[in-house]
């Protein structure tokens, strides 16, 4: 299907929009305009008013630069939270990953991005003078890094690795290994290298 | 993921209206709502308004129902249209489907659903009346019931087919058999066995 097989401007438009969104191809951006156009006048409103107020009402969070609805989010305004410890994620995606696991009670900072010279994404495009600030205080024990392990995201640890050493805070990293269900023999060398190198005694990986 | 694992009201909300769409499950619905957040102010206003825009705006072309911008669709103003046939179809979807064949070069009629006893939709729900208003038209020859062959769709045209057999006018059914580039050796009963009923002439399947 191509867009200008769609008799209506007004369709086609809205079509266009939708197929705008990643992964969503002409057929099925179609589908949904259709979908949208089912539905009732409010309904509709609805739909297309979350992500204009979304756009125009979120805040990034002043200590750890997470989406939030309030100028501090609730990680960094919860007293549960062990304060000593900050978790460098990407983004909410991964804050989100982390907390499902229930496994970390520490805070966060989210770079909102990572170091891409090939999208042209340097470190002042990231929330990295946020996190050296936050490094000077005292409270902060621990920083791990949990970047995914791409090009770009070795780079961006090597490069925060540098940055908050000479702070003299302990650095960490998440663990690399070979995930749960995963079968050795189809793992990669250098996952199933670092799987070795960073051996844990036994009564750790049982979680204790 | 589930939606109370968002710590943003305004990304839950965003969130949840995408995973409303169908075939969007929770992931996706978080990613796309994201993907609209790194855009510019401007886009996500135009990506929502297209659908407003849509829903306040689209017309039902007073001759034939299909979605119009204009009181009259393109089809059925074009002096270039065959006014003797008229197509019967589903919805839109099908007209552009006809359309891409470029064999066709009658009317369309779209009913704008299906007969579906299970989904409360009824023969006043469509739009038959000016199905059959049409009918009386002195210009018109030929009906095509163009419909999905489910038990909707045979219902729906033989509904159809009741109602459109006093006024005299030929009625047919587009032809249904094996696919092209579908294999005997897979075809289902009902398709072989229309297929050997409504052979037709080896010419006539060569496109003449």
């Amino acid at each position: 299907m191509q867009f200008q097989d769609i008799p209506s401007d007004l369709l086609r438009e809205a079509t266009e929009q939708m197929a705008r969104l990643p992964g969503i191809g002409a057929k099925t951006a179609l589908r949904l305009a259709l979908h949208l156009l089912n539905r009732s006048d409010e309904e509709v409103r609805q739909f297309s008013n979350s992500f204009v107020k979304l756009k125009s009402e979120i805040r990034y969070c002043s200590v750890c630069n997470n989406l939030s609805d309030t100028p501090v989010c609730s990680i960094c305004a919860s007293t549960q939270r062990d304060r000593s410890m900050i978790c460098v994620v990407e983004s909410i995606k991964d804050v989100m990953s982390f907390e499902a696991t229930l496994q970390y009670k520490g805070l966060y900072h989210v770079l909102g991005g990572i170091i891409s010279p090939m999208q042209g994404i340097g470190p002042g495009d990231l929330a990295i003078d946020l996190l050296l600030k936050r490094a000077q205080e005292s409270e902060i024990k621990e920083i791990i890094i949990a970047l995914n392990t791409n090009m770009e995201g070795e780079t961006t640890a090597f490069y925060l690795y540098k940055k908050l050493r000479p702070s003299g805070i302990k650095i960490t990293s998440i663990a690399r290994g070979i995930g749960f269900g995963d079968e050795i023999e189809y793992a990669d060398e250098i996952t199933l290298g670092r799987s070795i190198r960073n051996r844990v005694n036994i009564e750790e990986s049982f979680g204790k």
